[in-house]
Parts: C-alpha cells; structure tokens; sequence
C-alpha cells in the first residue's frame, strides 16, 4: 500500500464534469488499495477572474488582500472535489492550508513554508478518507491568510507529500509529461521518461511552465519522487527524481525558453566597488526576482553598463526602483526592453562535454539569431534575444542537439 | 464619536462599481469623525452559482463542505471592499469569520454564534483602518468553516455590533427600509420611520426579507438599535429600536406574507399523548425548521390530524420523515401541499385590543379567500391560505387597517 499525493492543476479542475472525472482517479488510485490525497488549484479562469477584480479596483492592490482574494479559489474547488469524491461513495475532506497546518512567512503573495502539520491529514487518511487539500495558501503567525505564487500549488503538494513521506507525488495538468522543447514550437518534440531534479530545476526556472521551479527545490531536497501527467488522459507522464545510472546521458536533455522576460539596463555607471549591491539590494528589498545578471565592463571611459531581466509583470515596478538607483549613483540613464525572450539548452551530461555552449552560439549566429546577454550554470546555457527570433532558436537547437531522437 | 457597523448586502456589493460606491459611503462616514466596521456579503448571484455547482454534483451536497463552499463568496467581497477604501486613501483590512473570533456550535449551513473576539477589530479601529468583515461565517471548536445560514451577514453585523457596543448598525440594503407590506403588490405601502424589535421579528419571521430574524433577536437581546436603509440613496431608513412611548400606537404596523411554504398533515393519528413529540423530535435532529403547528381533534373515530409547516426548500426531507414517523405510529397517510402560503398582521397595539383577528378573518372571508391554518401570537396573527390568493389578502388587509395613513 502506498501513499500517493495527487495534485490537480487549474484546466484539470475547469468544470464539474472535469472535477467529476479527476474524483473518480482519485477514488480508482484508493480502490487500488492506495491511501490518497489530492491537493487542489482554483479552477481555470478563476485566479485570472479575481484578479481581474482587484485591478479595476486599484493599480497596485494591497498584498495581503491579494491573497485574501486569491486563495478563495482554491477553497471552492476543494469542497465541491470532497463533494464529488463522496457523491462516488468514498469518504472525503476538504482541508484549507490553514487546517492542514501550513504555516509561512509574511510575503503576501509569494510566501515561503516554514512548516506543515499532518495530524488533520493522518486522522483522515486513518479514517479511510481521500483528503482534499485548498493548494497554493498558508496562514502566517499573525493568522493572516499567504500565497505560495503561481504554481503555489504544486509547492504545497510537494510539501505534504514530503511532511508525510510520501512514496509519490503526481503532477497532474493538460500536458503529458516534460518535454525535449515546447510542442507548440517544435513538432517532433519527445516526451522524456525521466529527468533529474537539477535539469527539471533549470527547465522550470528557464520558463517551461508544465512544473512550478519552487516545488521541483522542494522535492529535490526531501527527495519526493514527482511525475508530471495528463488528467485527460492514461499515459504514463515524466519522472523527476535523482540523477543516478539509468538516466539519459545525452549532453543536452531540452530546450526552455521564456517570452515573459524584459532587459533593463543602467548605462554608465561610475565604476566602483559595491554598485551592483547597491543596485539589488534595493530591488530585493521590493520582493522583486531578478533573472539574469550581465555587467560589462567599460575601460575607456571608466564607467560600466549593467543589464539584468525580471518578469514582464514586475518590471515596471523593477523600472522605477532602477531609475532612482541611476540618479543616487549618477549613472548616465536607464534603458528597458521589454521584446526580449530567453532560450536555454538544458542537461546534466554538460558538466563532463566541452564545447555545448559553443555549438549553441554558433546554431543562433547561422540562423542570424543575435545574443543580447549570455548566462550559464553547470547544466545550461541561456541566451536573451530578441523575442520575435524565439521560435526559430528553440528548433534549431532541438535540431543541432538532435532531441527528436532517444 | 460614534462607533457604527454598517452591513453591506449582496446587491449592494454586486459589481466593483457598487463596491466603490460603498466604500465612498464608509469612508465618508468615518470622515465625519466616526469609527467604523464594515461588514458584507457576498457578491449578489455569487452563493447561488457556487450552490448550482454543489447540485451539479450531488442531490445532497455534505453540510460541512457546502459551509467550506459558500465562506469563499464573503472573503472574496471583504478583500475587495479593502482595497477600495485603500484607493481613497484610507486604511483597511479585511478580516475573515475566523480572525475576528466568531467561534459557533457545529451546525453547519445554519450555525449558532458562541462567542466573538474584539482584539483584531480594537487594533484596526485603534489604527483609525476601517476594517472589514466577511460576514455570514465563523469556525467551530474543531477549526472548520461553519455558515450562519441565509442572511448570516445580518446576524454578523448585529453581534459585532454587540461585542463591541457599536452606537448603532446600519443594514444597507436594495430598499429604503421596513414597510407596511410589500411594495411590489400593494402600491400604496408606507415606509415605517421606527418599528420595535418585537414586531420586527415577527415581520421578519414572517417572510418580510429586509432583515434576518437572527439579526433581529441578537439586536433585541443585547439592545443593538438598527437602521435598515439603502445603499442607492441616501433616504433615512427604518429604525429598528426597544419598544417606547415614542412609537406609533397604531394597532396593526404591517402586513407581512410568505410564499415559501409547504403544509405537511399526516392523517388519522391513533390520538394517544406523546404524538407530536414523536414526530417533531425525529424533525429536530434532522435540523428542519418548522413554523406553525395545528393540531385537529376529532371526536368521532378517536384519531386526530396534524398539520404544520416548512420552507419549501426543506419540504422534500421533512415529507421522508413525516413518512417514516407515520408509519411507525399506524397512521392513516401523509398530504403535502406545496401550494400555500402565509399571510399575517403585526402589531404591537394588538395586545390591547379586541377583535383584531377577527377583522382578519371576516376580510379574508369577504375576498372568498379560504383558510387553511390559523396560528396567533401576542402581536401577529397568521393565516395559511391558497399561494395564489397571497396577493388580494396582502392588499385588502393594508386596506382594511388603514395602513397607507401615518
């Protein structure tokens, strides 16, 4: 008998005929002889709803009543899931975050877990319930209801999963699986059967949206075997796990890319020590997420210019944060670029393969592709372009890395 | 400096422009140098759509997970309703059932308010924020989301109201305030200026929607003056306060009038003692409301009838039982008709005065509108007629006692 996590996205929960089917898996897991717990998004459309909500009521809607709103959604489906698992003869509770015991910081809207309880889960999977957890929200200590972000959800799933030692914890969406690059760009395409923690890490970050990167850290660190899946239909998904002998030793396993991306860059900067620190440290302070990071350095007139990336969403406030920056240290202006997009080649066999970032450059120089920024870790390089030359850099690196092929 | 609680319903927080009309009118009560809580509903068609998802699912959703269901309606309003008045410059925060410490029994969609906490409320009104409540829920003992039943909001607002001594609490609804019967099928009606606790409660118990019977006892119990008014005008209001010299001595205040009824009357009862108790008891523990009661003797084949009865909405469930309770007393069979309704005249004066049901009667009687069940209390008198006649006995008895004149 194992204990499975399933946690279903928002279009697997868009309507009661889809909750109604996503019941009856749960259900078919238990009969199986499994004990089950679902964890829960809002369903499709609504987050975007609410959202829509708060943004006729106010430019810059105050954070906590963000996640008050938000984590509405999650509550609904939740119950009416209980409702229909009970409707199939099963028993079921809808637990919210709070009920489950997860607790957060105080970052309204991107809070972090601190920590989660299982005594409510424990008594209901006792009592041969299905359990269904609200995702995406936690409360703080002062008792106010936090969010965990977009994908907050299968964050929470991975944390229960892990406060209870989970033998799995299944990712399901409208998609497959993980893919070699976006099926939408490239039509030969693969679905892998595995893939390590650290390369679903850098897909993730990297902007392919089938896995949410928080909760891919979190599985990697209490080693929570994760399978990304379709509701829709029975095909066996992707497995993320540790690296270990049996997975693919391709040199590069996919290709990510990101269009939510905008470059901003402070020119001429009076080059001294502790710039970039006092440019970031005000960004962070304003809970911004900053991507990339490229300084340049100037040696004829003994300025520098820096350029970093954030999300298309934060970057006007990431613009007026910047600018004051630029005067305290009389930098000669800002610029930003909001039709940028980043592309990634993505694989554990890198670190012991000279030459990948190479052969990448030089696929996007022959397709006249030109490099805005460069980044690289042990496992990926990225590159920021122009955002209308992305499709054409996904397929001619699935290409040039030959991914369509096992 | 007065301390108000002002109650929004759901037409009044049906879209965000009512919403910002709303939290205009909150704000400019606080500017004019007053404390103030604002407590509301859900969005208006919000609760329906989420029960309309239940039903969808199920012909007899679980109570706990409807209550975890409907709360969401509330928390999204109060998190939207603070922003607003964020937008105007003043602070807020919404607060939940939970956090404003309303803890209840455990009966869920119709829960009993047990106790209520101020410390989050003193700490924002002290902060001179506005804070704002999502009415109609609370927790019980076991930290679930328990529902105050329809019109909960009301029942919120009044115990807060209550718990903190508010000076008075505003229920702002789609009409200007209490009349003598309902405008919409007599069109000479007149809105009353004051009204006592007492005929408010039966006004409301008897089918006048304005305010929650609830509402209306927790307002008596603790002295709570109220003021029913409208959030589309700035019209005055009823005044909801004890009884005093100051009130109008008319004999009948209003008439008031049901058309969610449905009579049950089992028939040929054995007639020992104990029959009602054996049948009202098994409705108790199913949580059945049940209004009026008539039992008939009969001499001749010593067995009696009995007749009462329930909100449509309940009439399917308590017929189940009636049926069992029948046939465990060998009674002769059980008649439901949905088809009725209840039409009734309140009135202090009633009490010293003669004759007052008897004009009733003899009014209905000259509209050949028959009587099915009588039911009389110190200051109402009901009668259970035709659904079809509700309207012609609405309006000949606003004739018959004069109530168009001051």
């Amino acid at each position: 008998m194992a204990l499975i996590v399933q946690k279903y996205g928002g279009t697997s929960v868009a309507d009661i005929d889809r909750i109604k089917a996503v019941a009856m898996r749960a259900v078919e897991t238990a009969k199986q002889g499994n004990k089950v717990i679902v964890v829960v998004s809002a369903m499709s459309g609504e987050t975007d709803k609410l959202t829509a909500f708060a943004h006729d009521i106010t430019g810059r809607p105050d954070e906590r009543e963000m996640d008050m709103l938000l984590s509405s959604g999650e509550r609904v489906t939740s119950s009416l899931m209980a409702m229909a698992i009970m409707e199939l003869g099963y028993g079921s509770i809808s637990l919210t975050g709070r009920q489950v015991g997860i607790i957060t910081d105080s970052s309204h809207t991107k809070a972090m877990i601190e920590s989660i309880g299982s005594d409510r889960l424990k008594e209901a999977l006792d009592e041969n319930k299905i359990p269904v957890v609200a995702g995406f929200q936690g409360i703080n200590e002062l008792s106010d209801v936090t969010t965990l972000g977009r994908g907050g959800s299968d964050t929470t799933a991975v944390a229960i999963a892990a406060a209870l030692n989970a033998d799995i914890c299944e990712i399901y969406t409208d998609v497959e699986g993980v893919y070699t690059a976006d099926p939408r760009l490239v039509p030969d395409t693969r679905k892998m059967e595995r893939i390590s923690y650290d390369e679903m890490l850098e897909m993730a970050s990297l902007g392919a949206k089938v896995l949410h990167e928080r909760a891919v850290e979190f599985a990697k660190k209490y080693n929570v075997p994760l399978v990304v899946r379709s509701s829709f239909n029975n095909a066996p998904g992707t497995l993320v796990t540790k690296e270990d002998g049996d997975m693919e030793k391709s040199v590069v396993t996919g290709v990510a890319h990101n269009k939510n991306q905008a470059r901003i860059t402070i020119m001429g900067i009076p080059d001294r020590p502790g710039i970039a620190a006092a440019i970031f440290d005000d960004i962070a302070k304003a809970n911004l997420n900053v991507d990339m990071i490229v300084q340049n350095i100037s040696v004829s007139d003994n300025a520098t210019d820096l350029s970093f990336t954030v999300s298309k969403a934060e970057s006007e406030k990431a613009l007026e944060i910047t600018q004051k920056v630029s005067d305290k240290l009389n930098a000669k202006g800002v610029d930003m670029n909001k039709d940028v997009a980043k592309v990634s080649i993505v694989g554990v066999g890198m670190q012991s393969h000279f030459g990948v970032a190479a052969q990448m450059f030089d696929v996007l120089s022959k397709n006249g592709i030109n490099i805005m920024m460069i980044s690289t870790s042990e496992i990926k390089v990225s590159c920021v372009i122009d955002v209308g030359q992305v499709d054409a850099a996904v397929q001619a690196l699935h290409d040039s890395f030959e991914l369509a092929k096992q």
